[in-house]
């Protein structure tokens, strides 16, 4: 048992010896996503898939309790759409897909695969806005978009992604403010809540916004190498692209009126950050909430009498309230220990002859290991409490992981120390001016993660110029 | 009343006077989806989308139920791994979508953008499969496909649309037949049970045949105006594709085998199958289990005391277990009835001040417009009987006019003067040779729409040439 149990970890790269090789392994060893044909795009396979699905469902539950409805719009863009909004184009244009060609016959008009559909909503608002009784639209999409990357890696960054993009539309600067922070807000509580990732909430500098936003906020979460991964992303376009798409309301004064705008977005890069924020050396640990199983059962000594039969009847007894898998096959109980722990199942159920006697089982969670007895008459609530408890254990080791690997840097040397030593958030005063902080990318190696929005006064002075600060930045080496 | 009521309705051409006039009146009114500046492409609009997702939901539970799993594969197929079967790339080449640059660099091998993802999947097949224990895989995808097609409608033909498609492999042939056959009463019983649509269930001639496959099946709908719907199609492809893409598998007997495969798929053309099959000259009918409002509640009097009250509190008493929507607005009531009825609610319920005095409100069902009262203490029951009746109503109406517009030709003068002088399904017998088809095509206009499972003797001889027949089929004109 202990021999098969060592094999099947062996598959997996140690972390602390190539962080990269082991993410990999994971991805490939847990079945979650396999290469294609087509350099850069990933296939999700089954297992990677439900865990998508089990995000979509409660982020679209949550976007839909706050009013918004689903659309559809083309995968296509023609180039003069795109080209309406300038600084839009100037930054998406050089990683498009190019489609020159339908059937046999070339295109009048080069169409490209949208990078994210901001010119296509806008361009359908135009045609449905008229009046301010028609505000706010509240619409969201999931569907996949193609970036044309050079380095890719599954679920971190690929040519093709799946993901939702919310665009919505409103009377005033101030709604649509709002809805820009609400949304942030529905992003950082599902990561939270749901994923087990803590999430510093915050806002883009200009030069690492959206293009074509007036601002951009983002979840930045620490990954257990100690690098940050943008999770989440809202924008606020002000009229901007109001104004170059025309799309004009009469407001209640009677007048004409450009409408305020926001979009916001999660994508399957959250798989990445759910693998790279808990997995450990033996394999993947899912938050409760979205693994596709919650709690694997395995009869021990299974060829005794009753056991089989007793584990059936827990798992007939289980199903209607947990994703539940009843793992009978041949392989040995080791195996199978090592397999489902491999597949990050947050409980797993142990039940032999001797706990039957007892009407009792064993289980065992997965981000710590620990063993306890649960009664059989009261599974049901044993079993919710353990899944918070895995939910919470996983929440409390990403945070202290973040709390450990993040500093404070006073002057350009501690900074460049810091990052040259660790991995990390590292928390620095900023002046405000780009340069600086292509400076910092250029002899620190770290870019600006966000200006969060709890405020701390680390000093008075740039990090990098020494003039005065103006914020906050929480600086880091990025995926 | 009667005024408002006309003047809604009058923007819907009728039925008899302009039947594609109608059904774009329809969507477009309806705001079940809007044109883009995309030529060919359609934007799907919340009403829409929302019939789409409750489709969704109830098709991929029935796949799930079956053992299915949803994964998803790349968009792109690039062009080598198009042609690797033979008669898959001769039907869809001409119609696709073709990627040719990058950002700014031109791509070595040019990408199509899926029509179909056969191709993909093998090739993914190819990789994971090894031994009969990995089978049968049962995969599904949820996604968008591209056809380069000449003329489109919304819903019925767009260059993009919406689709599942599943995709099997077996060990046997037999088994990858009953999945082609199980898969065939899977939509058959979506469309009858849930859309109200019945359907014939029938084998396609080869001439009408997916590319690649070997046995096509199909379920086919007639649409009020007596045009025929392929409805959703299942296709068993032998293992023609596996010798293509190189899939085997070590079988029980040890030896390498190629497994058999199939796919099947049905579209957001079902949309189109609804809007055509159920609505009349005042608007849609939406069938209760993917109607994204099942009942629509009208205070009558509303600014008398206690109205508004009473009808807040029946839709928190219903809204838990049917979807309901409350329209409280200044409209009147009786412009609301007909906003209502053009977007196809089933079930109207009307709360007036005497109403409340007597303990009941007044039901009134789309498809019939009938009214009834019902007692607001057994309010769930009535309406959930209600909601019955109407699919009922609108399938039995739906299985009338087809059987009002079938009939049976036994030579040729008589097939093309039915044909001539209606629309419908024609019951004839066939020889089996596809010049036969040709023939009936150009000098009756009709094309065969499937061979039913059903089979009948019209007669001993082919209603073209006169040969002894093979078998009976079943022709019409098509969408």
């Amino acid at each position: 048992m202990a021999n098969e149990n060592k094999k099947m970890v062996d598959a997996i790269t140690p972390m602390d010896e190539d962080f990269a090789k082991w993410y990999t392994d994971i991805v490939k060893k847990a079945e979650l996503s396999d290469y294609s044909s087509v350099k850069g795009c990933m296939i999700i396979r089954p297992y990677g898939y439900a865990i998508w699905e089990n995000i979509q469902k409660i982020l679209d539950g949550m976007f839909k309790e706050l009013g918004h409805e689903n659309v559809y719009m083309p995968m296509f863009i023609p180039e003069s759409l795109l080209q309406k909004e300038k600084d839009h184009v100037e930054g998406f244009a050089p990683e498009v897909a190019w489609v020159t060609h339908g059937g046999s016959e070339k295109l009048e008009e080069r169409l490209c695969v949208r990078p994210t559909s901001e010119t296509l909503f806008c361009d359908h608002y135009a045609n449905v806005v008229q009046s301010y009784r028609d505000l706010p639209k509240l619409y969201n999409q999931w569907c996949s978009v193609v970036r044309w990357e050079k380095t890719t890696r599954p679920f971190l960054r690929s040519r093709e992604f799946l993901w939702q993009e919310g665009h919505t539309l409103h009377e005033t600067p101030e709604e649509a403010i709002a809805e820009t922070e609400q949304m942030l807000n529905v992003y950082a509580e599902f990561c939270e809540k749901y994923l087990a990732i803590p999430v510093v909430k915050g806002r883009k500098t200009d030069s690492e916004k959206f293009a074509g936003a007036e601002a951009t906020y983002t979840i930045e979460a620490l990954m257990h190498d100690g690098k940050a991964l943008q999770s989440g992303t809202s924008h606020y376009f002000g009229d901007g692209f109001a104004k170059a798409f025309g799309i004009q309301f009469l407001g209640r004064d009677n007048q004409l009126h450009y409408p305020h705008q926001t979009s916001w977005g999660v994508s399957t890069r959250l798989i990445g950050g759910i693998i790279m924020t808990h997995g450990d050396d033996n394999g993947l640990m899912l938050p409760p909430a979205v693994a596709p199983v919650q709690v694997v059962i395995i009869p021990v000594a299974q060829h005794k009498d009753g056991v089989l039969e007793k584990a059936r009847e827990i798992f007939e007894s289980l199903k209607k309230d947990f994703r539940v898998k009843l793992d009978d096959s041949e392989n040995t109980a080791g195996w199978k220990f090592a397999e489902y722990e491999m597949r990050g199942v947050p409980l797993r159920l142990e039940i032999g002859p001797k706990d039957i006697e007892n009407g009792q089982c064993v289980l065992v969670t997965r981000h710590n290991r620990t063993k306890s007895f649960a009664k059989l008459d009261s599974l049901k609530e044993e079993i919710a409490a353990k899944l918070g408890e895995v939910r919470d254990g996983l929440y409390e080791r990403a945070l202290k992981n973040r709390e450990n690997r993040t500093w404070a840097a006073h002057d350009l040397e501690e900074m460049k120390k810091i990052s040259a030593e660790n991995n990390g958030f590292i928390k620095a005063m900023w002046c405000g001016d780009p340069e600086c902080e292509d400076k910092l990318k250029e002899v620190a190696g770290v870019s600006s993660r966000c200006m969060p929005f709890e405020q701390e006064k680390i000093s008075d002075k740039c990090v990098c110029c020494g003039k005065p600060a103006k914020s906050m930045v929480l600086w880091g080496k990025a995926y």
